[in-house]
């Protein structure tokens, strides 16, 4: 498929407005479903539909010789909400072509990246003899935490096994002209916290002085869990942390992405301080874990004041995991936190979210002395290879500061590692509005697939 | 004016859906002023409506000998919103008596007080000669901060000095058996607080770690404004702070409020620590300031997580100021430890709202040996008699925790100092849905004003 045919495929893939997060787009979802289904199905690939109690899961299959390598493609058909809309310059769900990037909702979150990958597929295919298996799954769920690829996993998890590694699109590089090889993740933990005071917001003039604001309680427990520095003030919280390896921190001196730049990109005037084990924000967000607060809410927030002591205030926290430290621990660590350090006279009860691993692979041709001839390991060296030839410098190999919480489950169900290959830029806007993919990114993106498929593949 | 026709009146001024919060009640707001206009031209007063730029200000005079002694009378005639209308066992506009209470919006704030001092001043008036002289004003603006009432200052203070003092019911008492009288009111200074982190929300993969969470900033500084103990973290905050006098002590020893029923009454599992120079939460409230965040907001509050840094938090304050302190000061050093304690990396920006100064009357015949005989010491010891003989017990003369401002207002511009007989009850729930008036509070302070009005113009 030529970069013309993959455009209007990908246009074609666009219009349906697939956003999980609102159940009024179950028709777009399910075309969007249908569209990619059909496009596997052209690609000569034997196609099923999986169902889950949302969104069934697409999962495609070319099945040869049990001895070729065995490759297991991932993306979703789902999108983000796209709200808010009055800030779109086009329709979201009617693309639109303006200097050289394609614009709407999905474009490079994972609809763009997908076909690209699915583009250089079938040229590579067409192009002769290949001697590769395939599976391919596109689930519907991604945008919304994937909560039914559990289950999926649980009942293929022996079929995706015989895969040997996984591929797929779903992470960003700095530029058209860098592209990233995303070697790990960040693992991601949500909780909830209520902190209750009184049985109803109370007059501040009756009861100021005398009942402990639960406003305050929320601020002076969520202020305690940083110290001055910033690192998250937790027991044993960085226990598990360790430094950048030196062939990773090689990798990083080579990305196009100073912290200065960072700092730009952000738009703050100056960055978190940078604490030890971490030389710079970028190790920092790459290697390190984080407590964030997310969301914070409770009392009058209208216009003018209201001069009440409100009943309740709420907060929304996530962490984001590194490599060793294990969730489960640290969202109880938190959660016990917040319980412990709740003033008396105000309650806090805490919900626990999600929880999931980081994911961390070491691409073994990067190193010395390598002598692994698995997929896995070519599946690495011709990705830096086509990434070199046709984006015209070798890939960066760095962990991303995202989640992807599948890529691990896979991991701990199948053994497979991943080769995630980042074809988002930071100007495409991904989840936001005027989300867009970069034209000159799908191309190259198609060939260097070819060449990687192609190379794969050859007997 | 008995009981009974009272009631009427009442009800048909409730029935005038007054809010002044909301510009669809303008005619409801009209037609109370004018009720309210019609009812003191019928006690034989001469009316005027005063312009302002919101809701005319209605005043009443009755001037006779220049000699006599000459009372301002106080209410408003505006309401509070009704929501959340669904919590309202009746209609709030459609005032209907269930179990010895009326219920409807402004039943006792300030509607029911209002016509109780009214229908007992013409009874009063009836019953024979009264050498008093009377003003009363009536404005339809106290539930959004009295905005027009310094204008009317302005262009009415030397009229309003021809008064002696100021009689008002807009305070609350314990129990229908316990009057209070309100030698004090809290003042009031109002802030909102903007901290400004990324120029929008980022993603907290891709940034978090690395950029400064503007969540984390407020909670940081929101907290440094309280120590552990509860005290306000402010240099010389407590300064003008002083006890209760000796007197003051006493009256609140037969407060029937203890602070294991405050606790109760707000539905806490206890209340905040008690500091110097407080010996209980009952003091604290009514003599001490406090510094309250009243609302909180920023980043994700809708369901499930969100895994965003946000661009802004933003939070309401007021502090509640006694005697001696400057609210201007209180502002400026709130504002001031704002900005100076937000973290690099986050903006703090801050908008002052309103600032009202603490107002303090000492009844002069509870000063020993007392031998004031200005019409506000007779106004005090003619209020104690009525009150003994009509409730059935002497009132408390303690300070009340929330804030009038227009009586610091009036006393700034006219001298005149203020008798506030408390008619409203914790129980009729003012602000809230189902508001009520308890019909024995009206009777019995129907006979109580005619009795004060009766011995004060007694010539």
């Amino acid at each position: 498929m030529d970069t013309k045919t993959a455009l209007e495929c990908l246009k074609a893939y666009v219009r349906c407005a697939s956003v999980s997060a609102d159940p009024l787009y179950k028709q777009g979802l399910a075309a969007a479903r249908d569209y990619v289904a059909t496009l596997l199905q052209d690609a000569g690939l034997v196609v099923e539909l999986v169902p889950t109690p949302l969104n069934a899961i697409v999962m495609a299959q070319r099945l040869g010789n049990p001895s070729w390598p065995h490759v297991l493609a991932y993306g979703h058909y789902d999108v983000q909400p796209v709200d808010p809309l009055a800030l779109w310059l086009s329709d979201p769900f009617e693309p639109e072509v303006r200097s050289g990037r394609l614009y709407g909702r999905g474009t490079t979150d994972q609809k763009g990246p997908f076909i690209t990958m699915l583009a250089g597929l079938m040229s590579a295919l067409k192009a002769g003899k290949l001697a590769l298996n395939l599976t391919v799954i596109v689930e519907g769920e991604e945008e919304i935490g994937s909560p039914s690829f559990e289950g999926f996993l649980k009942t293929h998890a022996q079929q995706l096994a015989e895969a040997h590694c996984v591929i797929l699109s779903d992470t960003v590089s700095p530029s058209e002209d860098q592209i990233a090889i995303a070697t790990g993740l960040r693992g991601l933990v949500a909780l909830e916290c209520l902190f209750q005071g009184p049985a109803q917001d109370v007059h501040s003039g009756f009861y100021g002085g005398a009942v402990v604001n639960p406003l305050h309680a929320l601020m002076a427990v969520g202020a305690s869990l940083h110290d001055a520095q910033g690192r998250v003030a937790l027991e044993g919280f960085y226990e598990a942390v360790r430094a950048p390896q030196d062939w990773e921190r090689q990798e990083l001196a080579r990305y196009p992405m100073t912290d200065t730049q960072l700092q730009q990109a952000a738009g703050v005037s100056s960055l978190a301080p940078c604490f030890e084990p971490f030389r710079s924000a970028q190790e920092a967000l790459r290697f390190g874990p984080t407590l964030e607060f997310n969301g914070l809410g409770g009392g009058y927030q209208g216009p003018g004041s209201k001069t009440i002591i409100p009943a309740q205030a709420q907060a929304k926290i996530t962490c984001r995991v590194v490599p060793d430290q294990d969730p489960a621990s640290i969202q109880q660590a938190v959660a016990a936190a917040l319980k412990a350090r709740c003033p008396k006279g105000v309650h806090c009860s805490v919900t626990l979210g999600q929880s999931a691993p980081a994911y961390r692979v070491c691409p073994p041709h990067k190193t010395p002395g390598n002598t692994d001839t698995s997929v896995l390991a070519k599946a690495f060296a011709f990705a830096d290879d086509a990434i070199s030839n046709n984006f015209g410098r070798a890939p960066c190999f760095l962990p991303e500061g995202g989640s992807i919480p599948i890529i691990a489950a896979i991991q701990a169900s199948t053994g497979l590692d991943a080769v995630m290959i980042g074809l988002a830029l930071p100007q495409d806007n991904m989840h936001g509005p005027n989300e867009s993919y970069s034209l000159a990114v799908m191309q190259r993106g198609i060939a260097m697939y070819r060449e990687l498929f192609t190379r794969l593949g050859r007997v």
